[in-house]
């Protein structure tokens, strides 16, 4: 039985209009005012048809397949690839959430996330191409030179051209302060750049005629570190015609994500163009990093849902010991696990792009504002629980198969092998950890998190009053735990900053030492608000067989997952405190 | 950088004299009474040579190239793998641990587990094949016609001839008992078999002429389910020179260990000879199974240091931001937890090695039949939280190398997909919880439970009194600590068992919904037992830098690591009192 999709638009709807209830927010904001749920909806149905028809037949061909560099040096997708592509763009995909200034649709990112989890569910590798292309469409628009902004920023929203972040060196991965690649300034404005990248994901292929780079490089005179970085926009093709000075030396051999062609460059005094000013290319690059780690915690999003909706799929239909093996209490607990943390998941992921909309289109300044403190808090936690949990979740769903899970037929493995990069690429995942203690908590004095759990109060208030209304004592017992459980976190949460930041006053260590366990415990409040605002939401509704099964998937939550947390909370105090062992 | 392997002698025999003072009950066994410790050391030290330089060497191209399936219908293993394996049967490794009588070296399974743990680390694949040998030797010598035992036991026991186990089938994985291949006696006592087998690990290779088939058949007239099959022994080829009539359909296309040819058999009215009584083919096969179980926990061993060292070499010489990222607190966490973890699971998986050979070979009866109850309750245990660490551990190790760690030439990618397979067969990590909690502690009436928890009150006792001896302050509060972090595990153990035993008692799910955190509970016990029991060893020894790195270590697994086990003694708990929810 090999994977199939069938995009949960019943849930993302549920999520988007009823727990996070997005269409209030968007009639706050001009630029989305005249979009109704109804819209939304019927863009998610298109959307999963292109997906399941379209990409996901082509998934596991291309992973075996994979991507070849020809003789010439050109690279080449697997097959489908183009054809697929093709049809991305004269759906009009491409554009969906780009500015409309450019030709782009101007939707809602909240809309885009929902449609980005359903590529990456069904093809990781194929959607690498188009992933960055709202990032860099951003990127060129807030940094780029008019004249840039001219010659690329339709092409680019209309897909025509295709993007590719060229960041990592052998030498500097995390590091990217360590960076060598050099450019010199030319006569005509344009810079020539030297250098060596490597695991540039789309640097070349055969989808779109033109790529445009999109270079981290350093100027002569340039200071050390980070703060000498500038960014370069460096294409395939000249405007004049000729091709541009650089090369793909290799392909890497990959564990998964095999239809990406993941490449290394050699730039040989090749042509670009700054993006932004000088020295200043990683604030640049970081409008297309925080865009890019949105999307991976997506993809680790899309799939969990992939392995889900399989492995039930399969666990309903195989027989052993003459019942399906769901019946079985160890594929029960595996099932139910991976599903309440997938919806839980879907709406924390959906909540960080709604952020980002209202920090970006909300009318009042005071609510963009803090919108936008909540995303860059919430953006870290996304890209980094998400993508653990989609390949944790894949290699957990992978085990419902038995043997066949190992085999390539079943789909199974593959999305274990494809998952696993997200864990690592756009900043590893405890750099996301020490991202959000360092920067997003500590460096702004805990006001993005304040405001957070002042919404999550809210909400445990909203799930008490809804509990007080309910008719059936069974609903109020379950709602109220779900607020008392939400208010623990609450509580967690607080008591464990305020620790760490005790503890970084005298040793600035401290934070670090406490980051991963930190986020995880910032995740886990994050899921008890989402199952407590969805079990209210669910609760809320004309009452029915499916509204029942997701108040008991999400009673598991809070009953048999949630009490992870505290592991979190108590190591990432007790580590704060006292120094780690040598090695 | 890539993967190299350096064998952890060193702890290894730490492990073997001084944790479990293994020594002492050789003393006891007559079988292994002039076995000494540098005799033992002497053997490992081979195995390690073996390991490191003819079997990791060929290891990554082994999973490039993979095995064939040629015209003719022959398996042929990667480049190297031939080679190899003549080199293991001239150094006398495959009959390590088998019966003098039959040609074996007679040597206990605490040293055969310590060669396995570095066989598996260093060519997980390429010990897919030797691996089944000694469990076929123990089959056929207790079960075997003395007629069957003269034709092969010798052979299997030098290597001259490899077994396979033929079990699952299309319709039947887990579930043993819908078996279907057919075998029909005939007038010369031998049985024609006839039916479809999947999965069998090799089946056909090109490392020996002939190769055995351990097949589980059903006899014309059998009773249907586990009890109406038979085991027999089907070769490659007849005693007459024939090529017996089976023939591989297909290799399946894997996630891991390429290597290792698992194949597709059809048997076209074969010739085979029953193993052991008619119907009663379970028992038989379940002698190689448990030796199996052991030999897979021992894969996730293998794995686990293998992953450990090669990321700590790599954490010391990968410099990011100025300083080897070793230094980093998060690659610390990383890398002290997978040392503290491998080091643990090294003394319990040995510990039941080493309650098989008791089992087997001690001089007083009454110790050999407590040693044999605790290896069967050990068994499971070994295998599933082995294996799920030999995967979990591998996926966390990569972490340390960022994207280099998801191209194949660094090793890492290639121990994960390895790995993986180890949680599956042989009975997956969810049949060996439930064959732990329902046969092994509720099966025997908690026995088997009490003399493991006699002896970890022993050594809480031990732990103790050593701290009461040592000088300095650290040691004695350190050790108490180990003593006390035991204690409170065999508190939760106790608890947990008897919350279960009540629960059984009125619902025959109730084991079942406790089984898999059960697991992980009573894995957690004989984690703190394994860490109490080494700091006391290390603890005895004359101070050294070594010696205090290692308590550091342990230390750090009773602070960071044991927390997580209250999280599955109170789910085993409450899952034990409630019914799940539906899907």
């Amino acid at each position: 039985m090999a994977y199939t999709y069938a995009a949960p638009l019943a849930d993302m709807r549920f999520v988007i209009e009823r727990v996070l209830e997005a269409p209030r927010s968007w009639a706050l904001c001009p630029s989305f005012a005249e979009l109704d749920g109804d819209t939304a909806a019927s863009v998610l149905e298109e959307a999963a048809k292109f997906a399941s028809h379209v990409l996901q037949p082509i998934n596991a061909a291309g992973d075996l397949e994979g991507c070849t560099l020809d003789a010439e040096g050109n690279v080449r997708t697997p097959a489908g690839y183009r054809a697929a592509y093709r049809a991305f763009v004269e759906g009009g995909w491409p554009a969906l959430p780009c500015d409309p200034q450019w030709g782009g649709q101007g939707l809602p990112l909240v809309l885009d996330a929902a449609v980005r989890e359903m590529l990456s569910a069904c093809n990781h590798g194929w959607n690498m191409y188009p992933d960055l292309l709202h990032g860099a469409a951003q990127t060129l628009a807030a940094h780029g030179s008019e004249a840039l902004k001219q010659r690329y920023l339709r092409r680019i929203a209309s897909g025509e051209c295709l993007a590719a972040m060229a960041l990592t060196e052998p030498q500097a991965g995390s590091d990217l302060g360590a960076l060598r690649t050099k450019a010199e300034p030319r006569a005509d404005g344009s810079v020539c750049v030297t250098g060596q990248k490597i695991f540039i994901s789309g640097a070349d292929h055969d989808l779109t005629d033109d790529i445009v780079h999109l270079v981290l490089v350093r100027l002569p005179e340039a200071p050390s570190g980070s703060k000498g970085l500038s960014l370069a926009l460096v294409p395939k093709w000249l405007p004049d015609g000729r091709r541009n000075a650089w090369v793909v030396d290799a392909l890497e051999k990959k564990m998964g994500i095999k239809g990406s062609a993941t490449c290394s460059v050699r730039y040989e005094g090749a042509s670009g163009w700054l993006v932004g000013e000088p020295n200043r290319g990683l604030a640049a690059m970081f409008v297309m990093m925080n865009s890019a780690r949105l999307h991976v915690g997506l993809q680790g999003l899309g799939h969990q849902e992939m392995a889900t909706q399989n492995a039930l799929r399969y666990a309903q239909e195989r027989e052993q010991f003459s019942t399906p093996i769901a019946t079985m209490p160890a594929m029960r607990h595996l099932l139910l696990r991976l599903q309440a943390l997938t919806e839980g998941q879907r709406v924390i992921a959906y909540r960080a792009a709604l952020a980002i909309d209202e920090a970006h289109h909300h009318a009042d300044a005071a609510v963009r504002a803090r919108a936008a403190a909540q995303a860059a808090l919430l953006t870290p936690v996304v890209k980094a629980f998400c993508t653990h949990h989609g390949f944790h979740g894949a290699a957990s769903a992978q085990q419902v198969y038995g043997g066949h899970g190992y085999v390539h037929a079943t789909g199974a493995e593959q999305g274990v092998r494809d998952a696993r990069i997200a864990m690592v690429y756009e900043g590893t995942n405890e750099i996301q950890a020490i991202d959000l203690v360092q920067r997003k908590v500590l460096g702004d004095g805990g006001r993005a998190l304040a405001t957070l759990l002042e919404d999550c109060e809210a909400e445990a208030a909203r799930t008490e009053a809804v509990a007080g209304e309910r008719g059936s004592h069974g609903d109020r017992a379950s709602l109220a735990g779900f607020a008392g459980a939400l208010r623990d976190q609450i509580a967690q949460a607080r008591r464990t900053t305020a620790a760490i930041v005790a503890a970084a006053a005298a040793d600035a260590q401290a934070p670090l030492r406490a980051a991963d366990d930190y986020l995880f415990g910032v995740a886990h409040l994050l899921l008890a608000w989402a199952w407590a605002a969805s079990a209210r939401a669910a609760a809320s509704e004309p009452p029915s067989t499916l509204a029942a099964r997701k108040l008991q998937r999400l009673g598991y939550g809070v009953r048999c997952l949630l009490p992870q947390a505290a592991v979190h909370w108590q190591r990432a105090r007790a580590c704060s405190a006292e120094p780690l062992p040598s090695l």
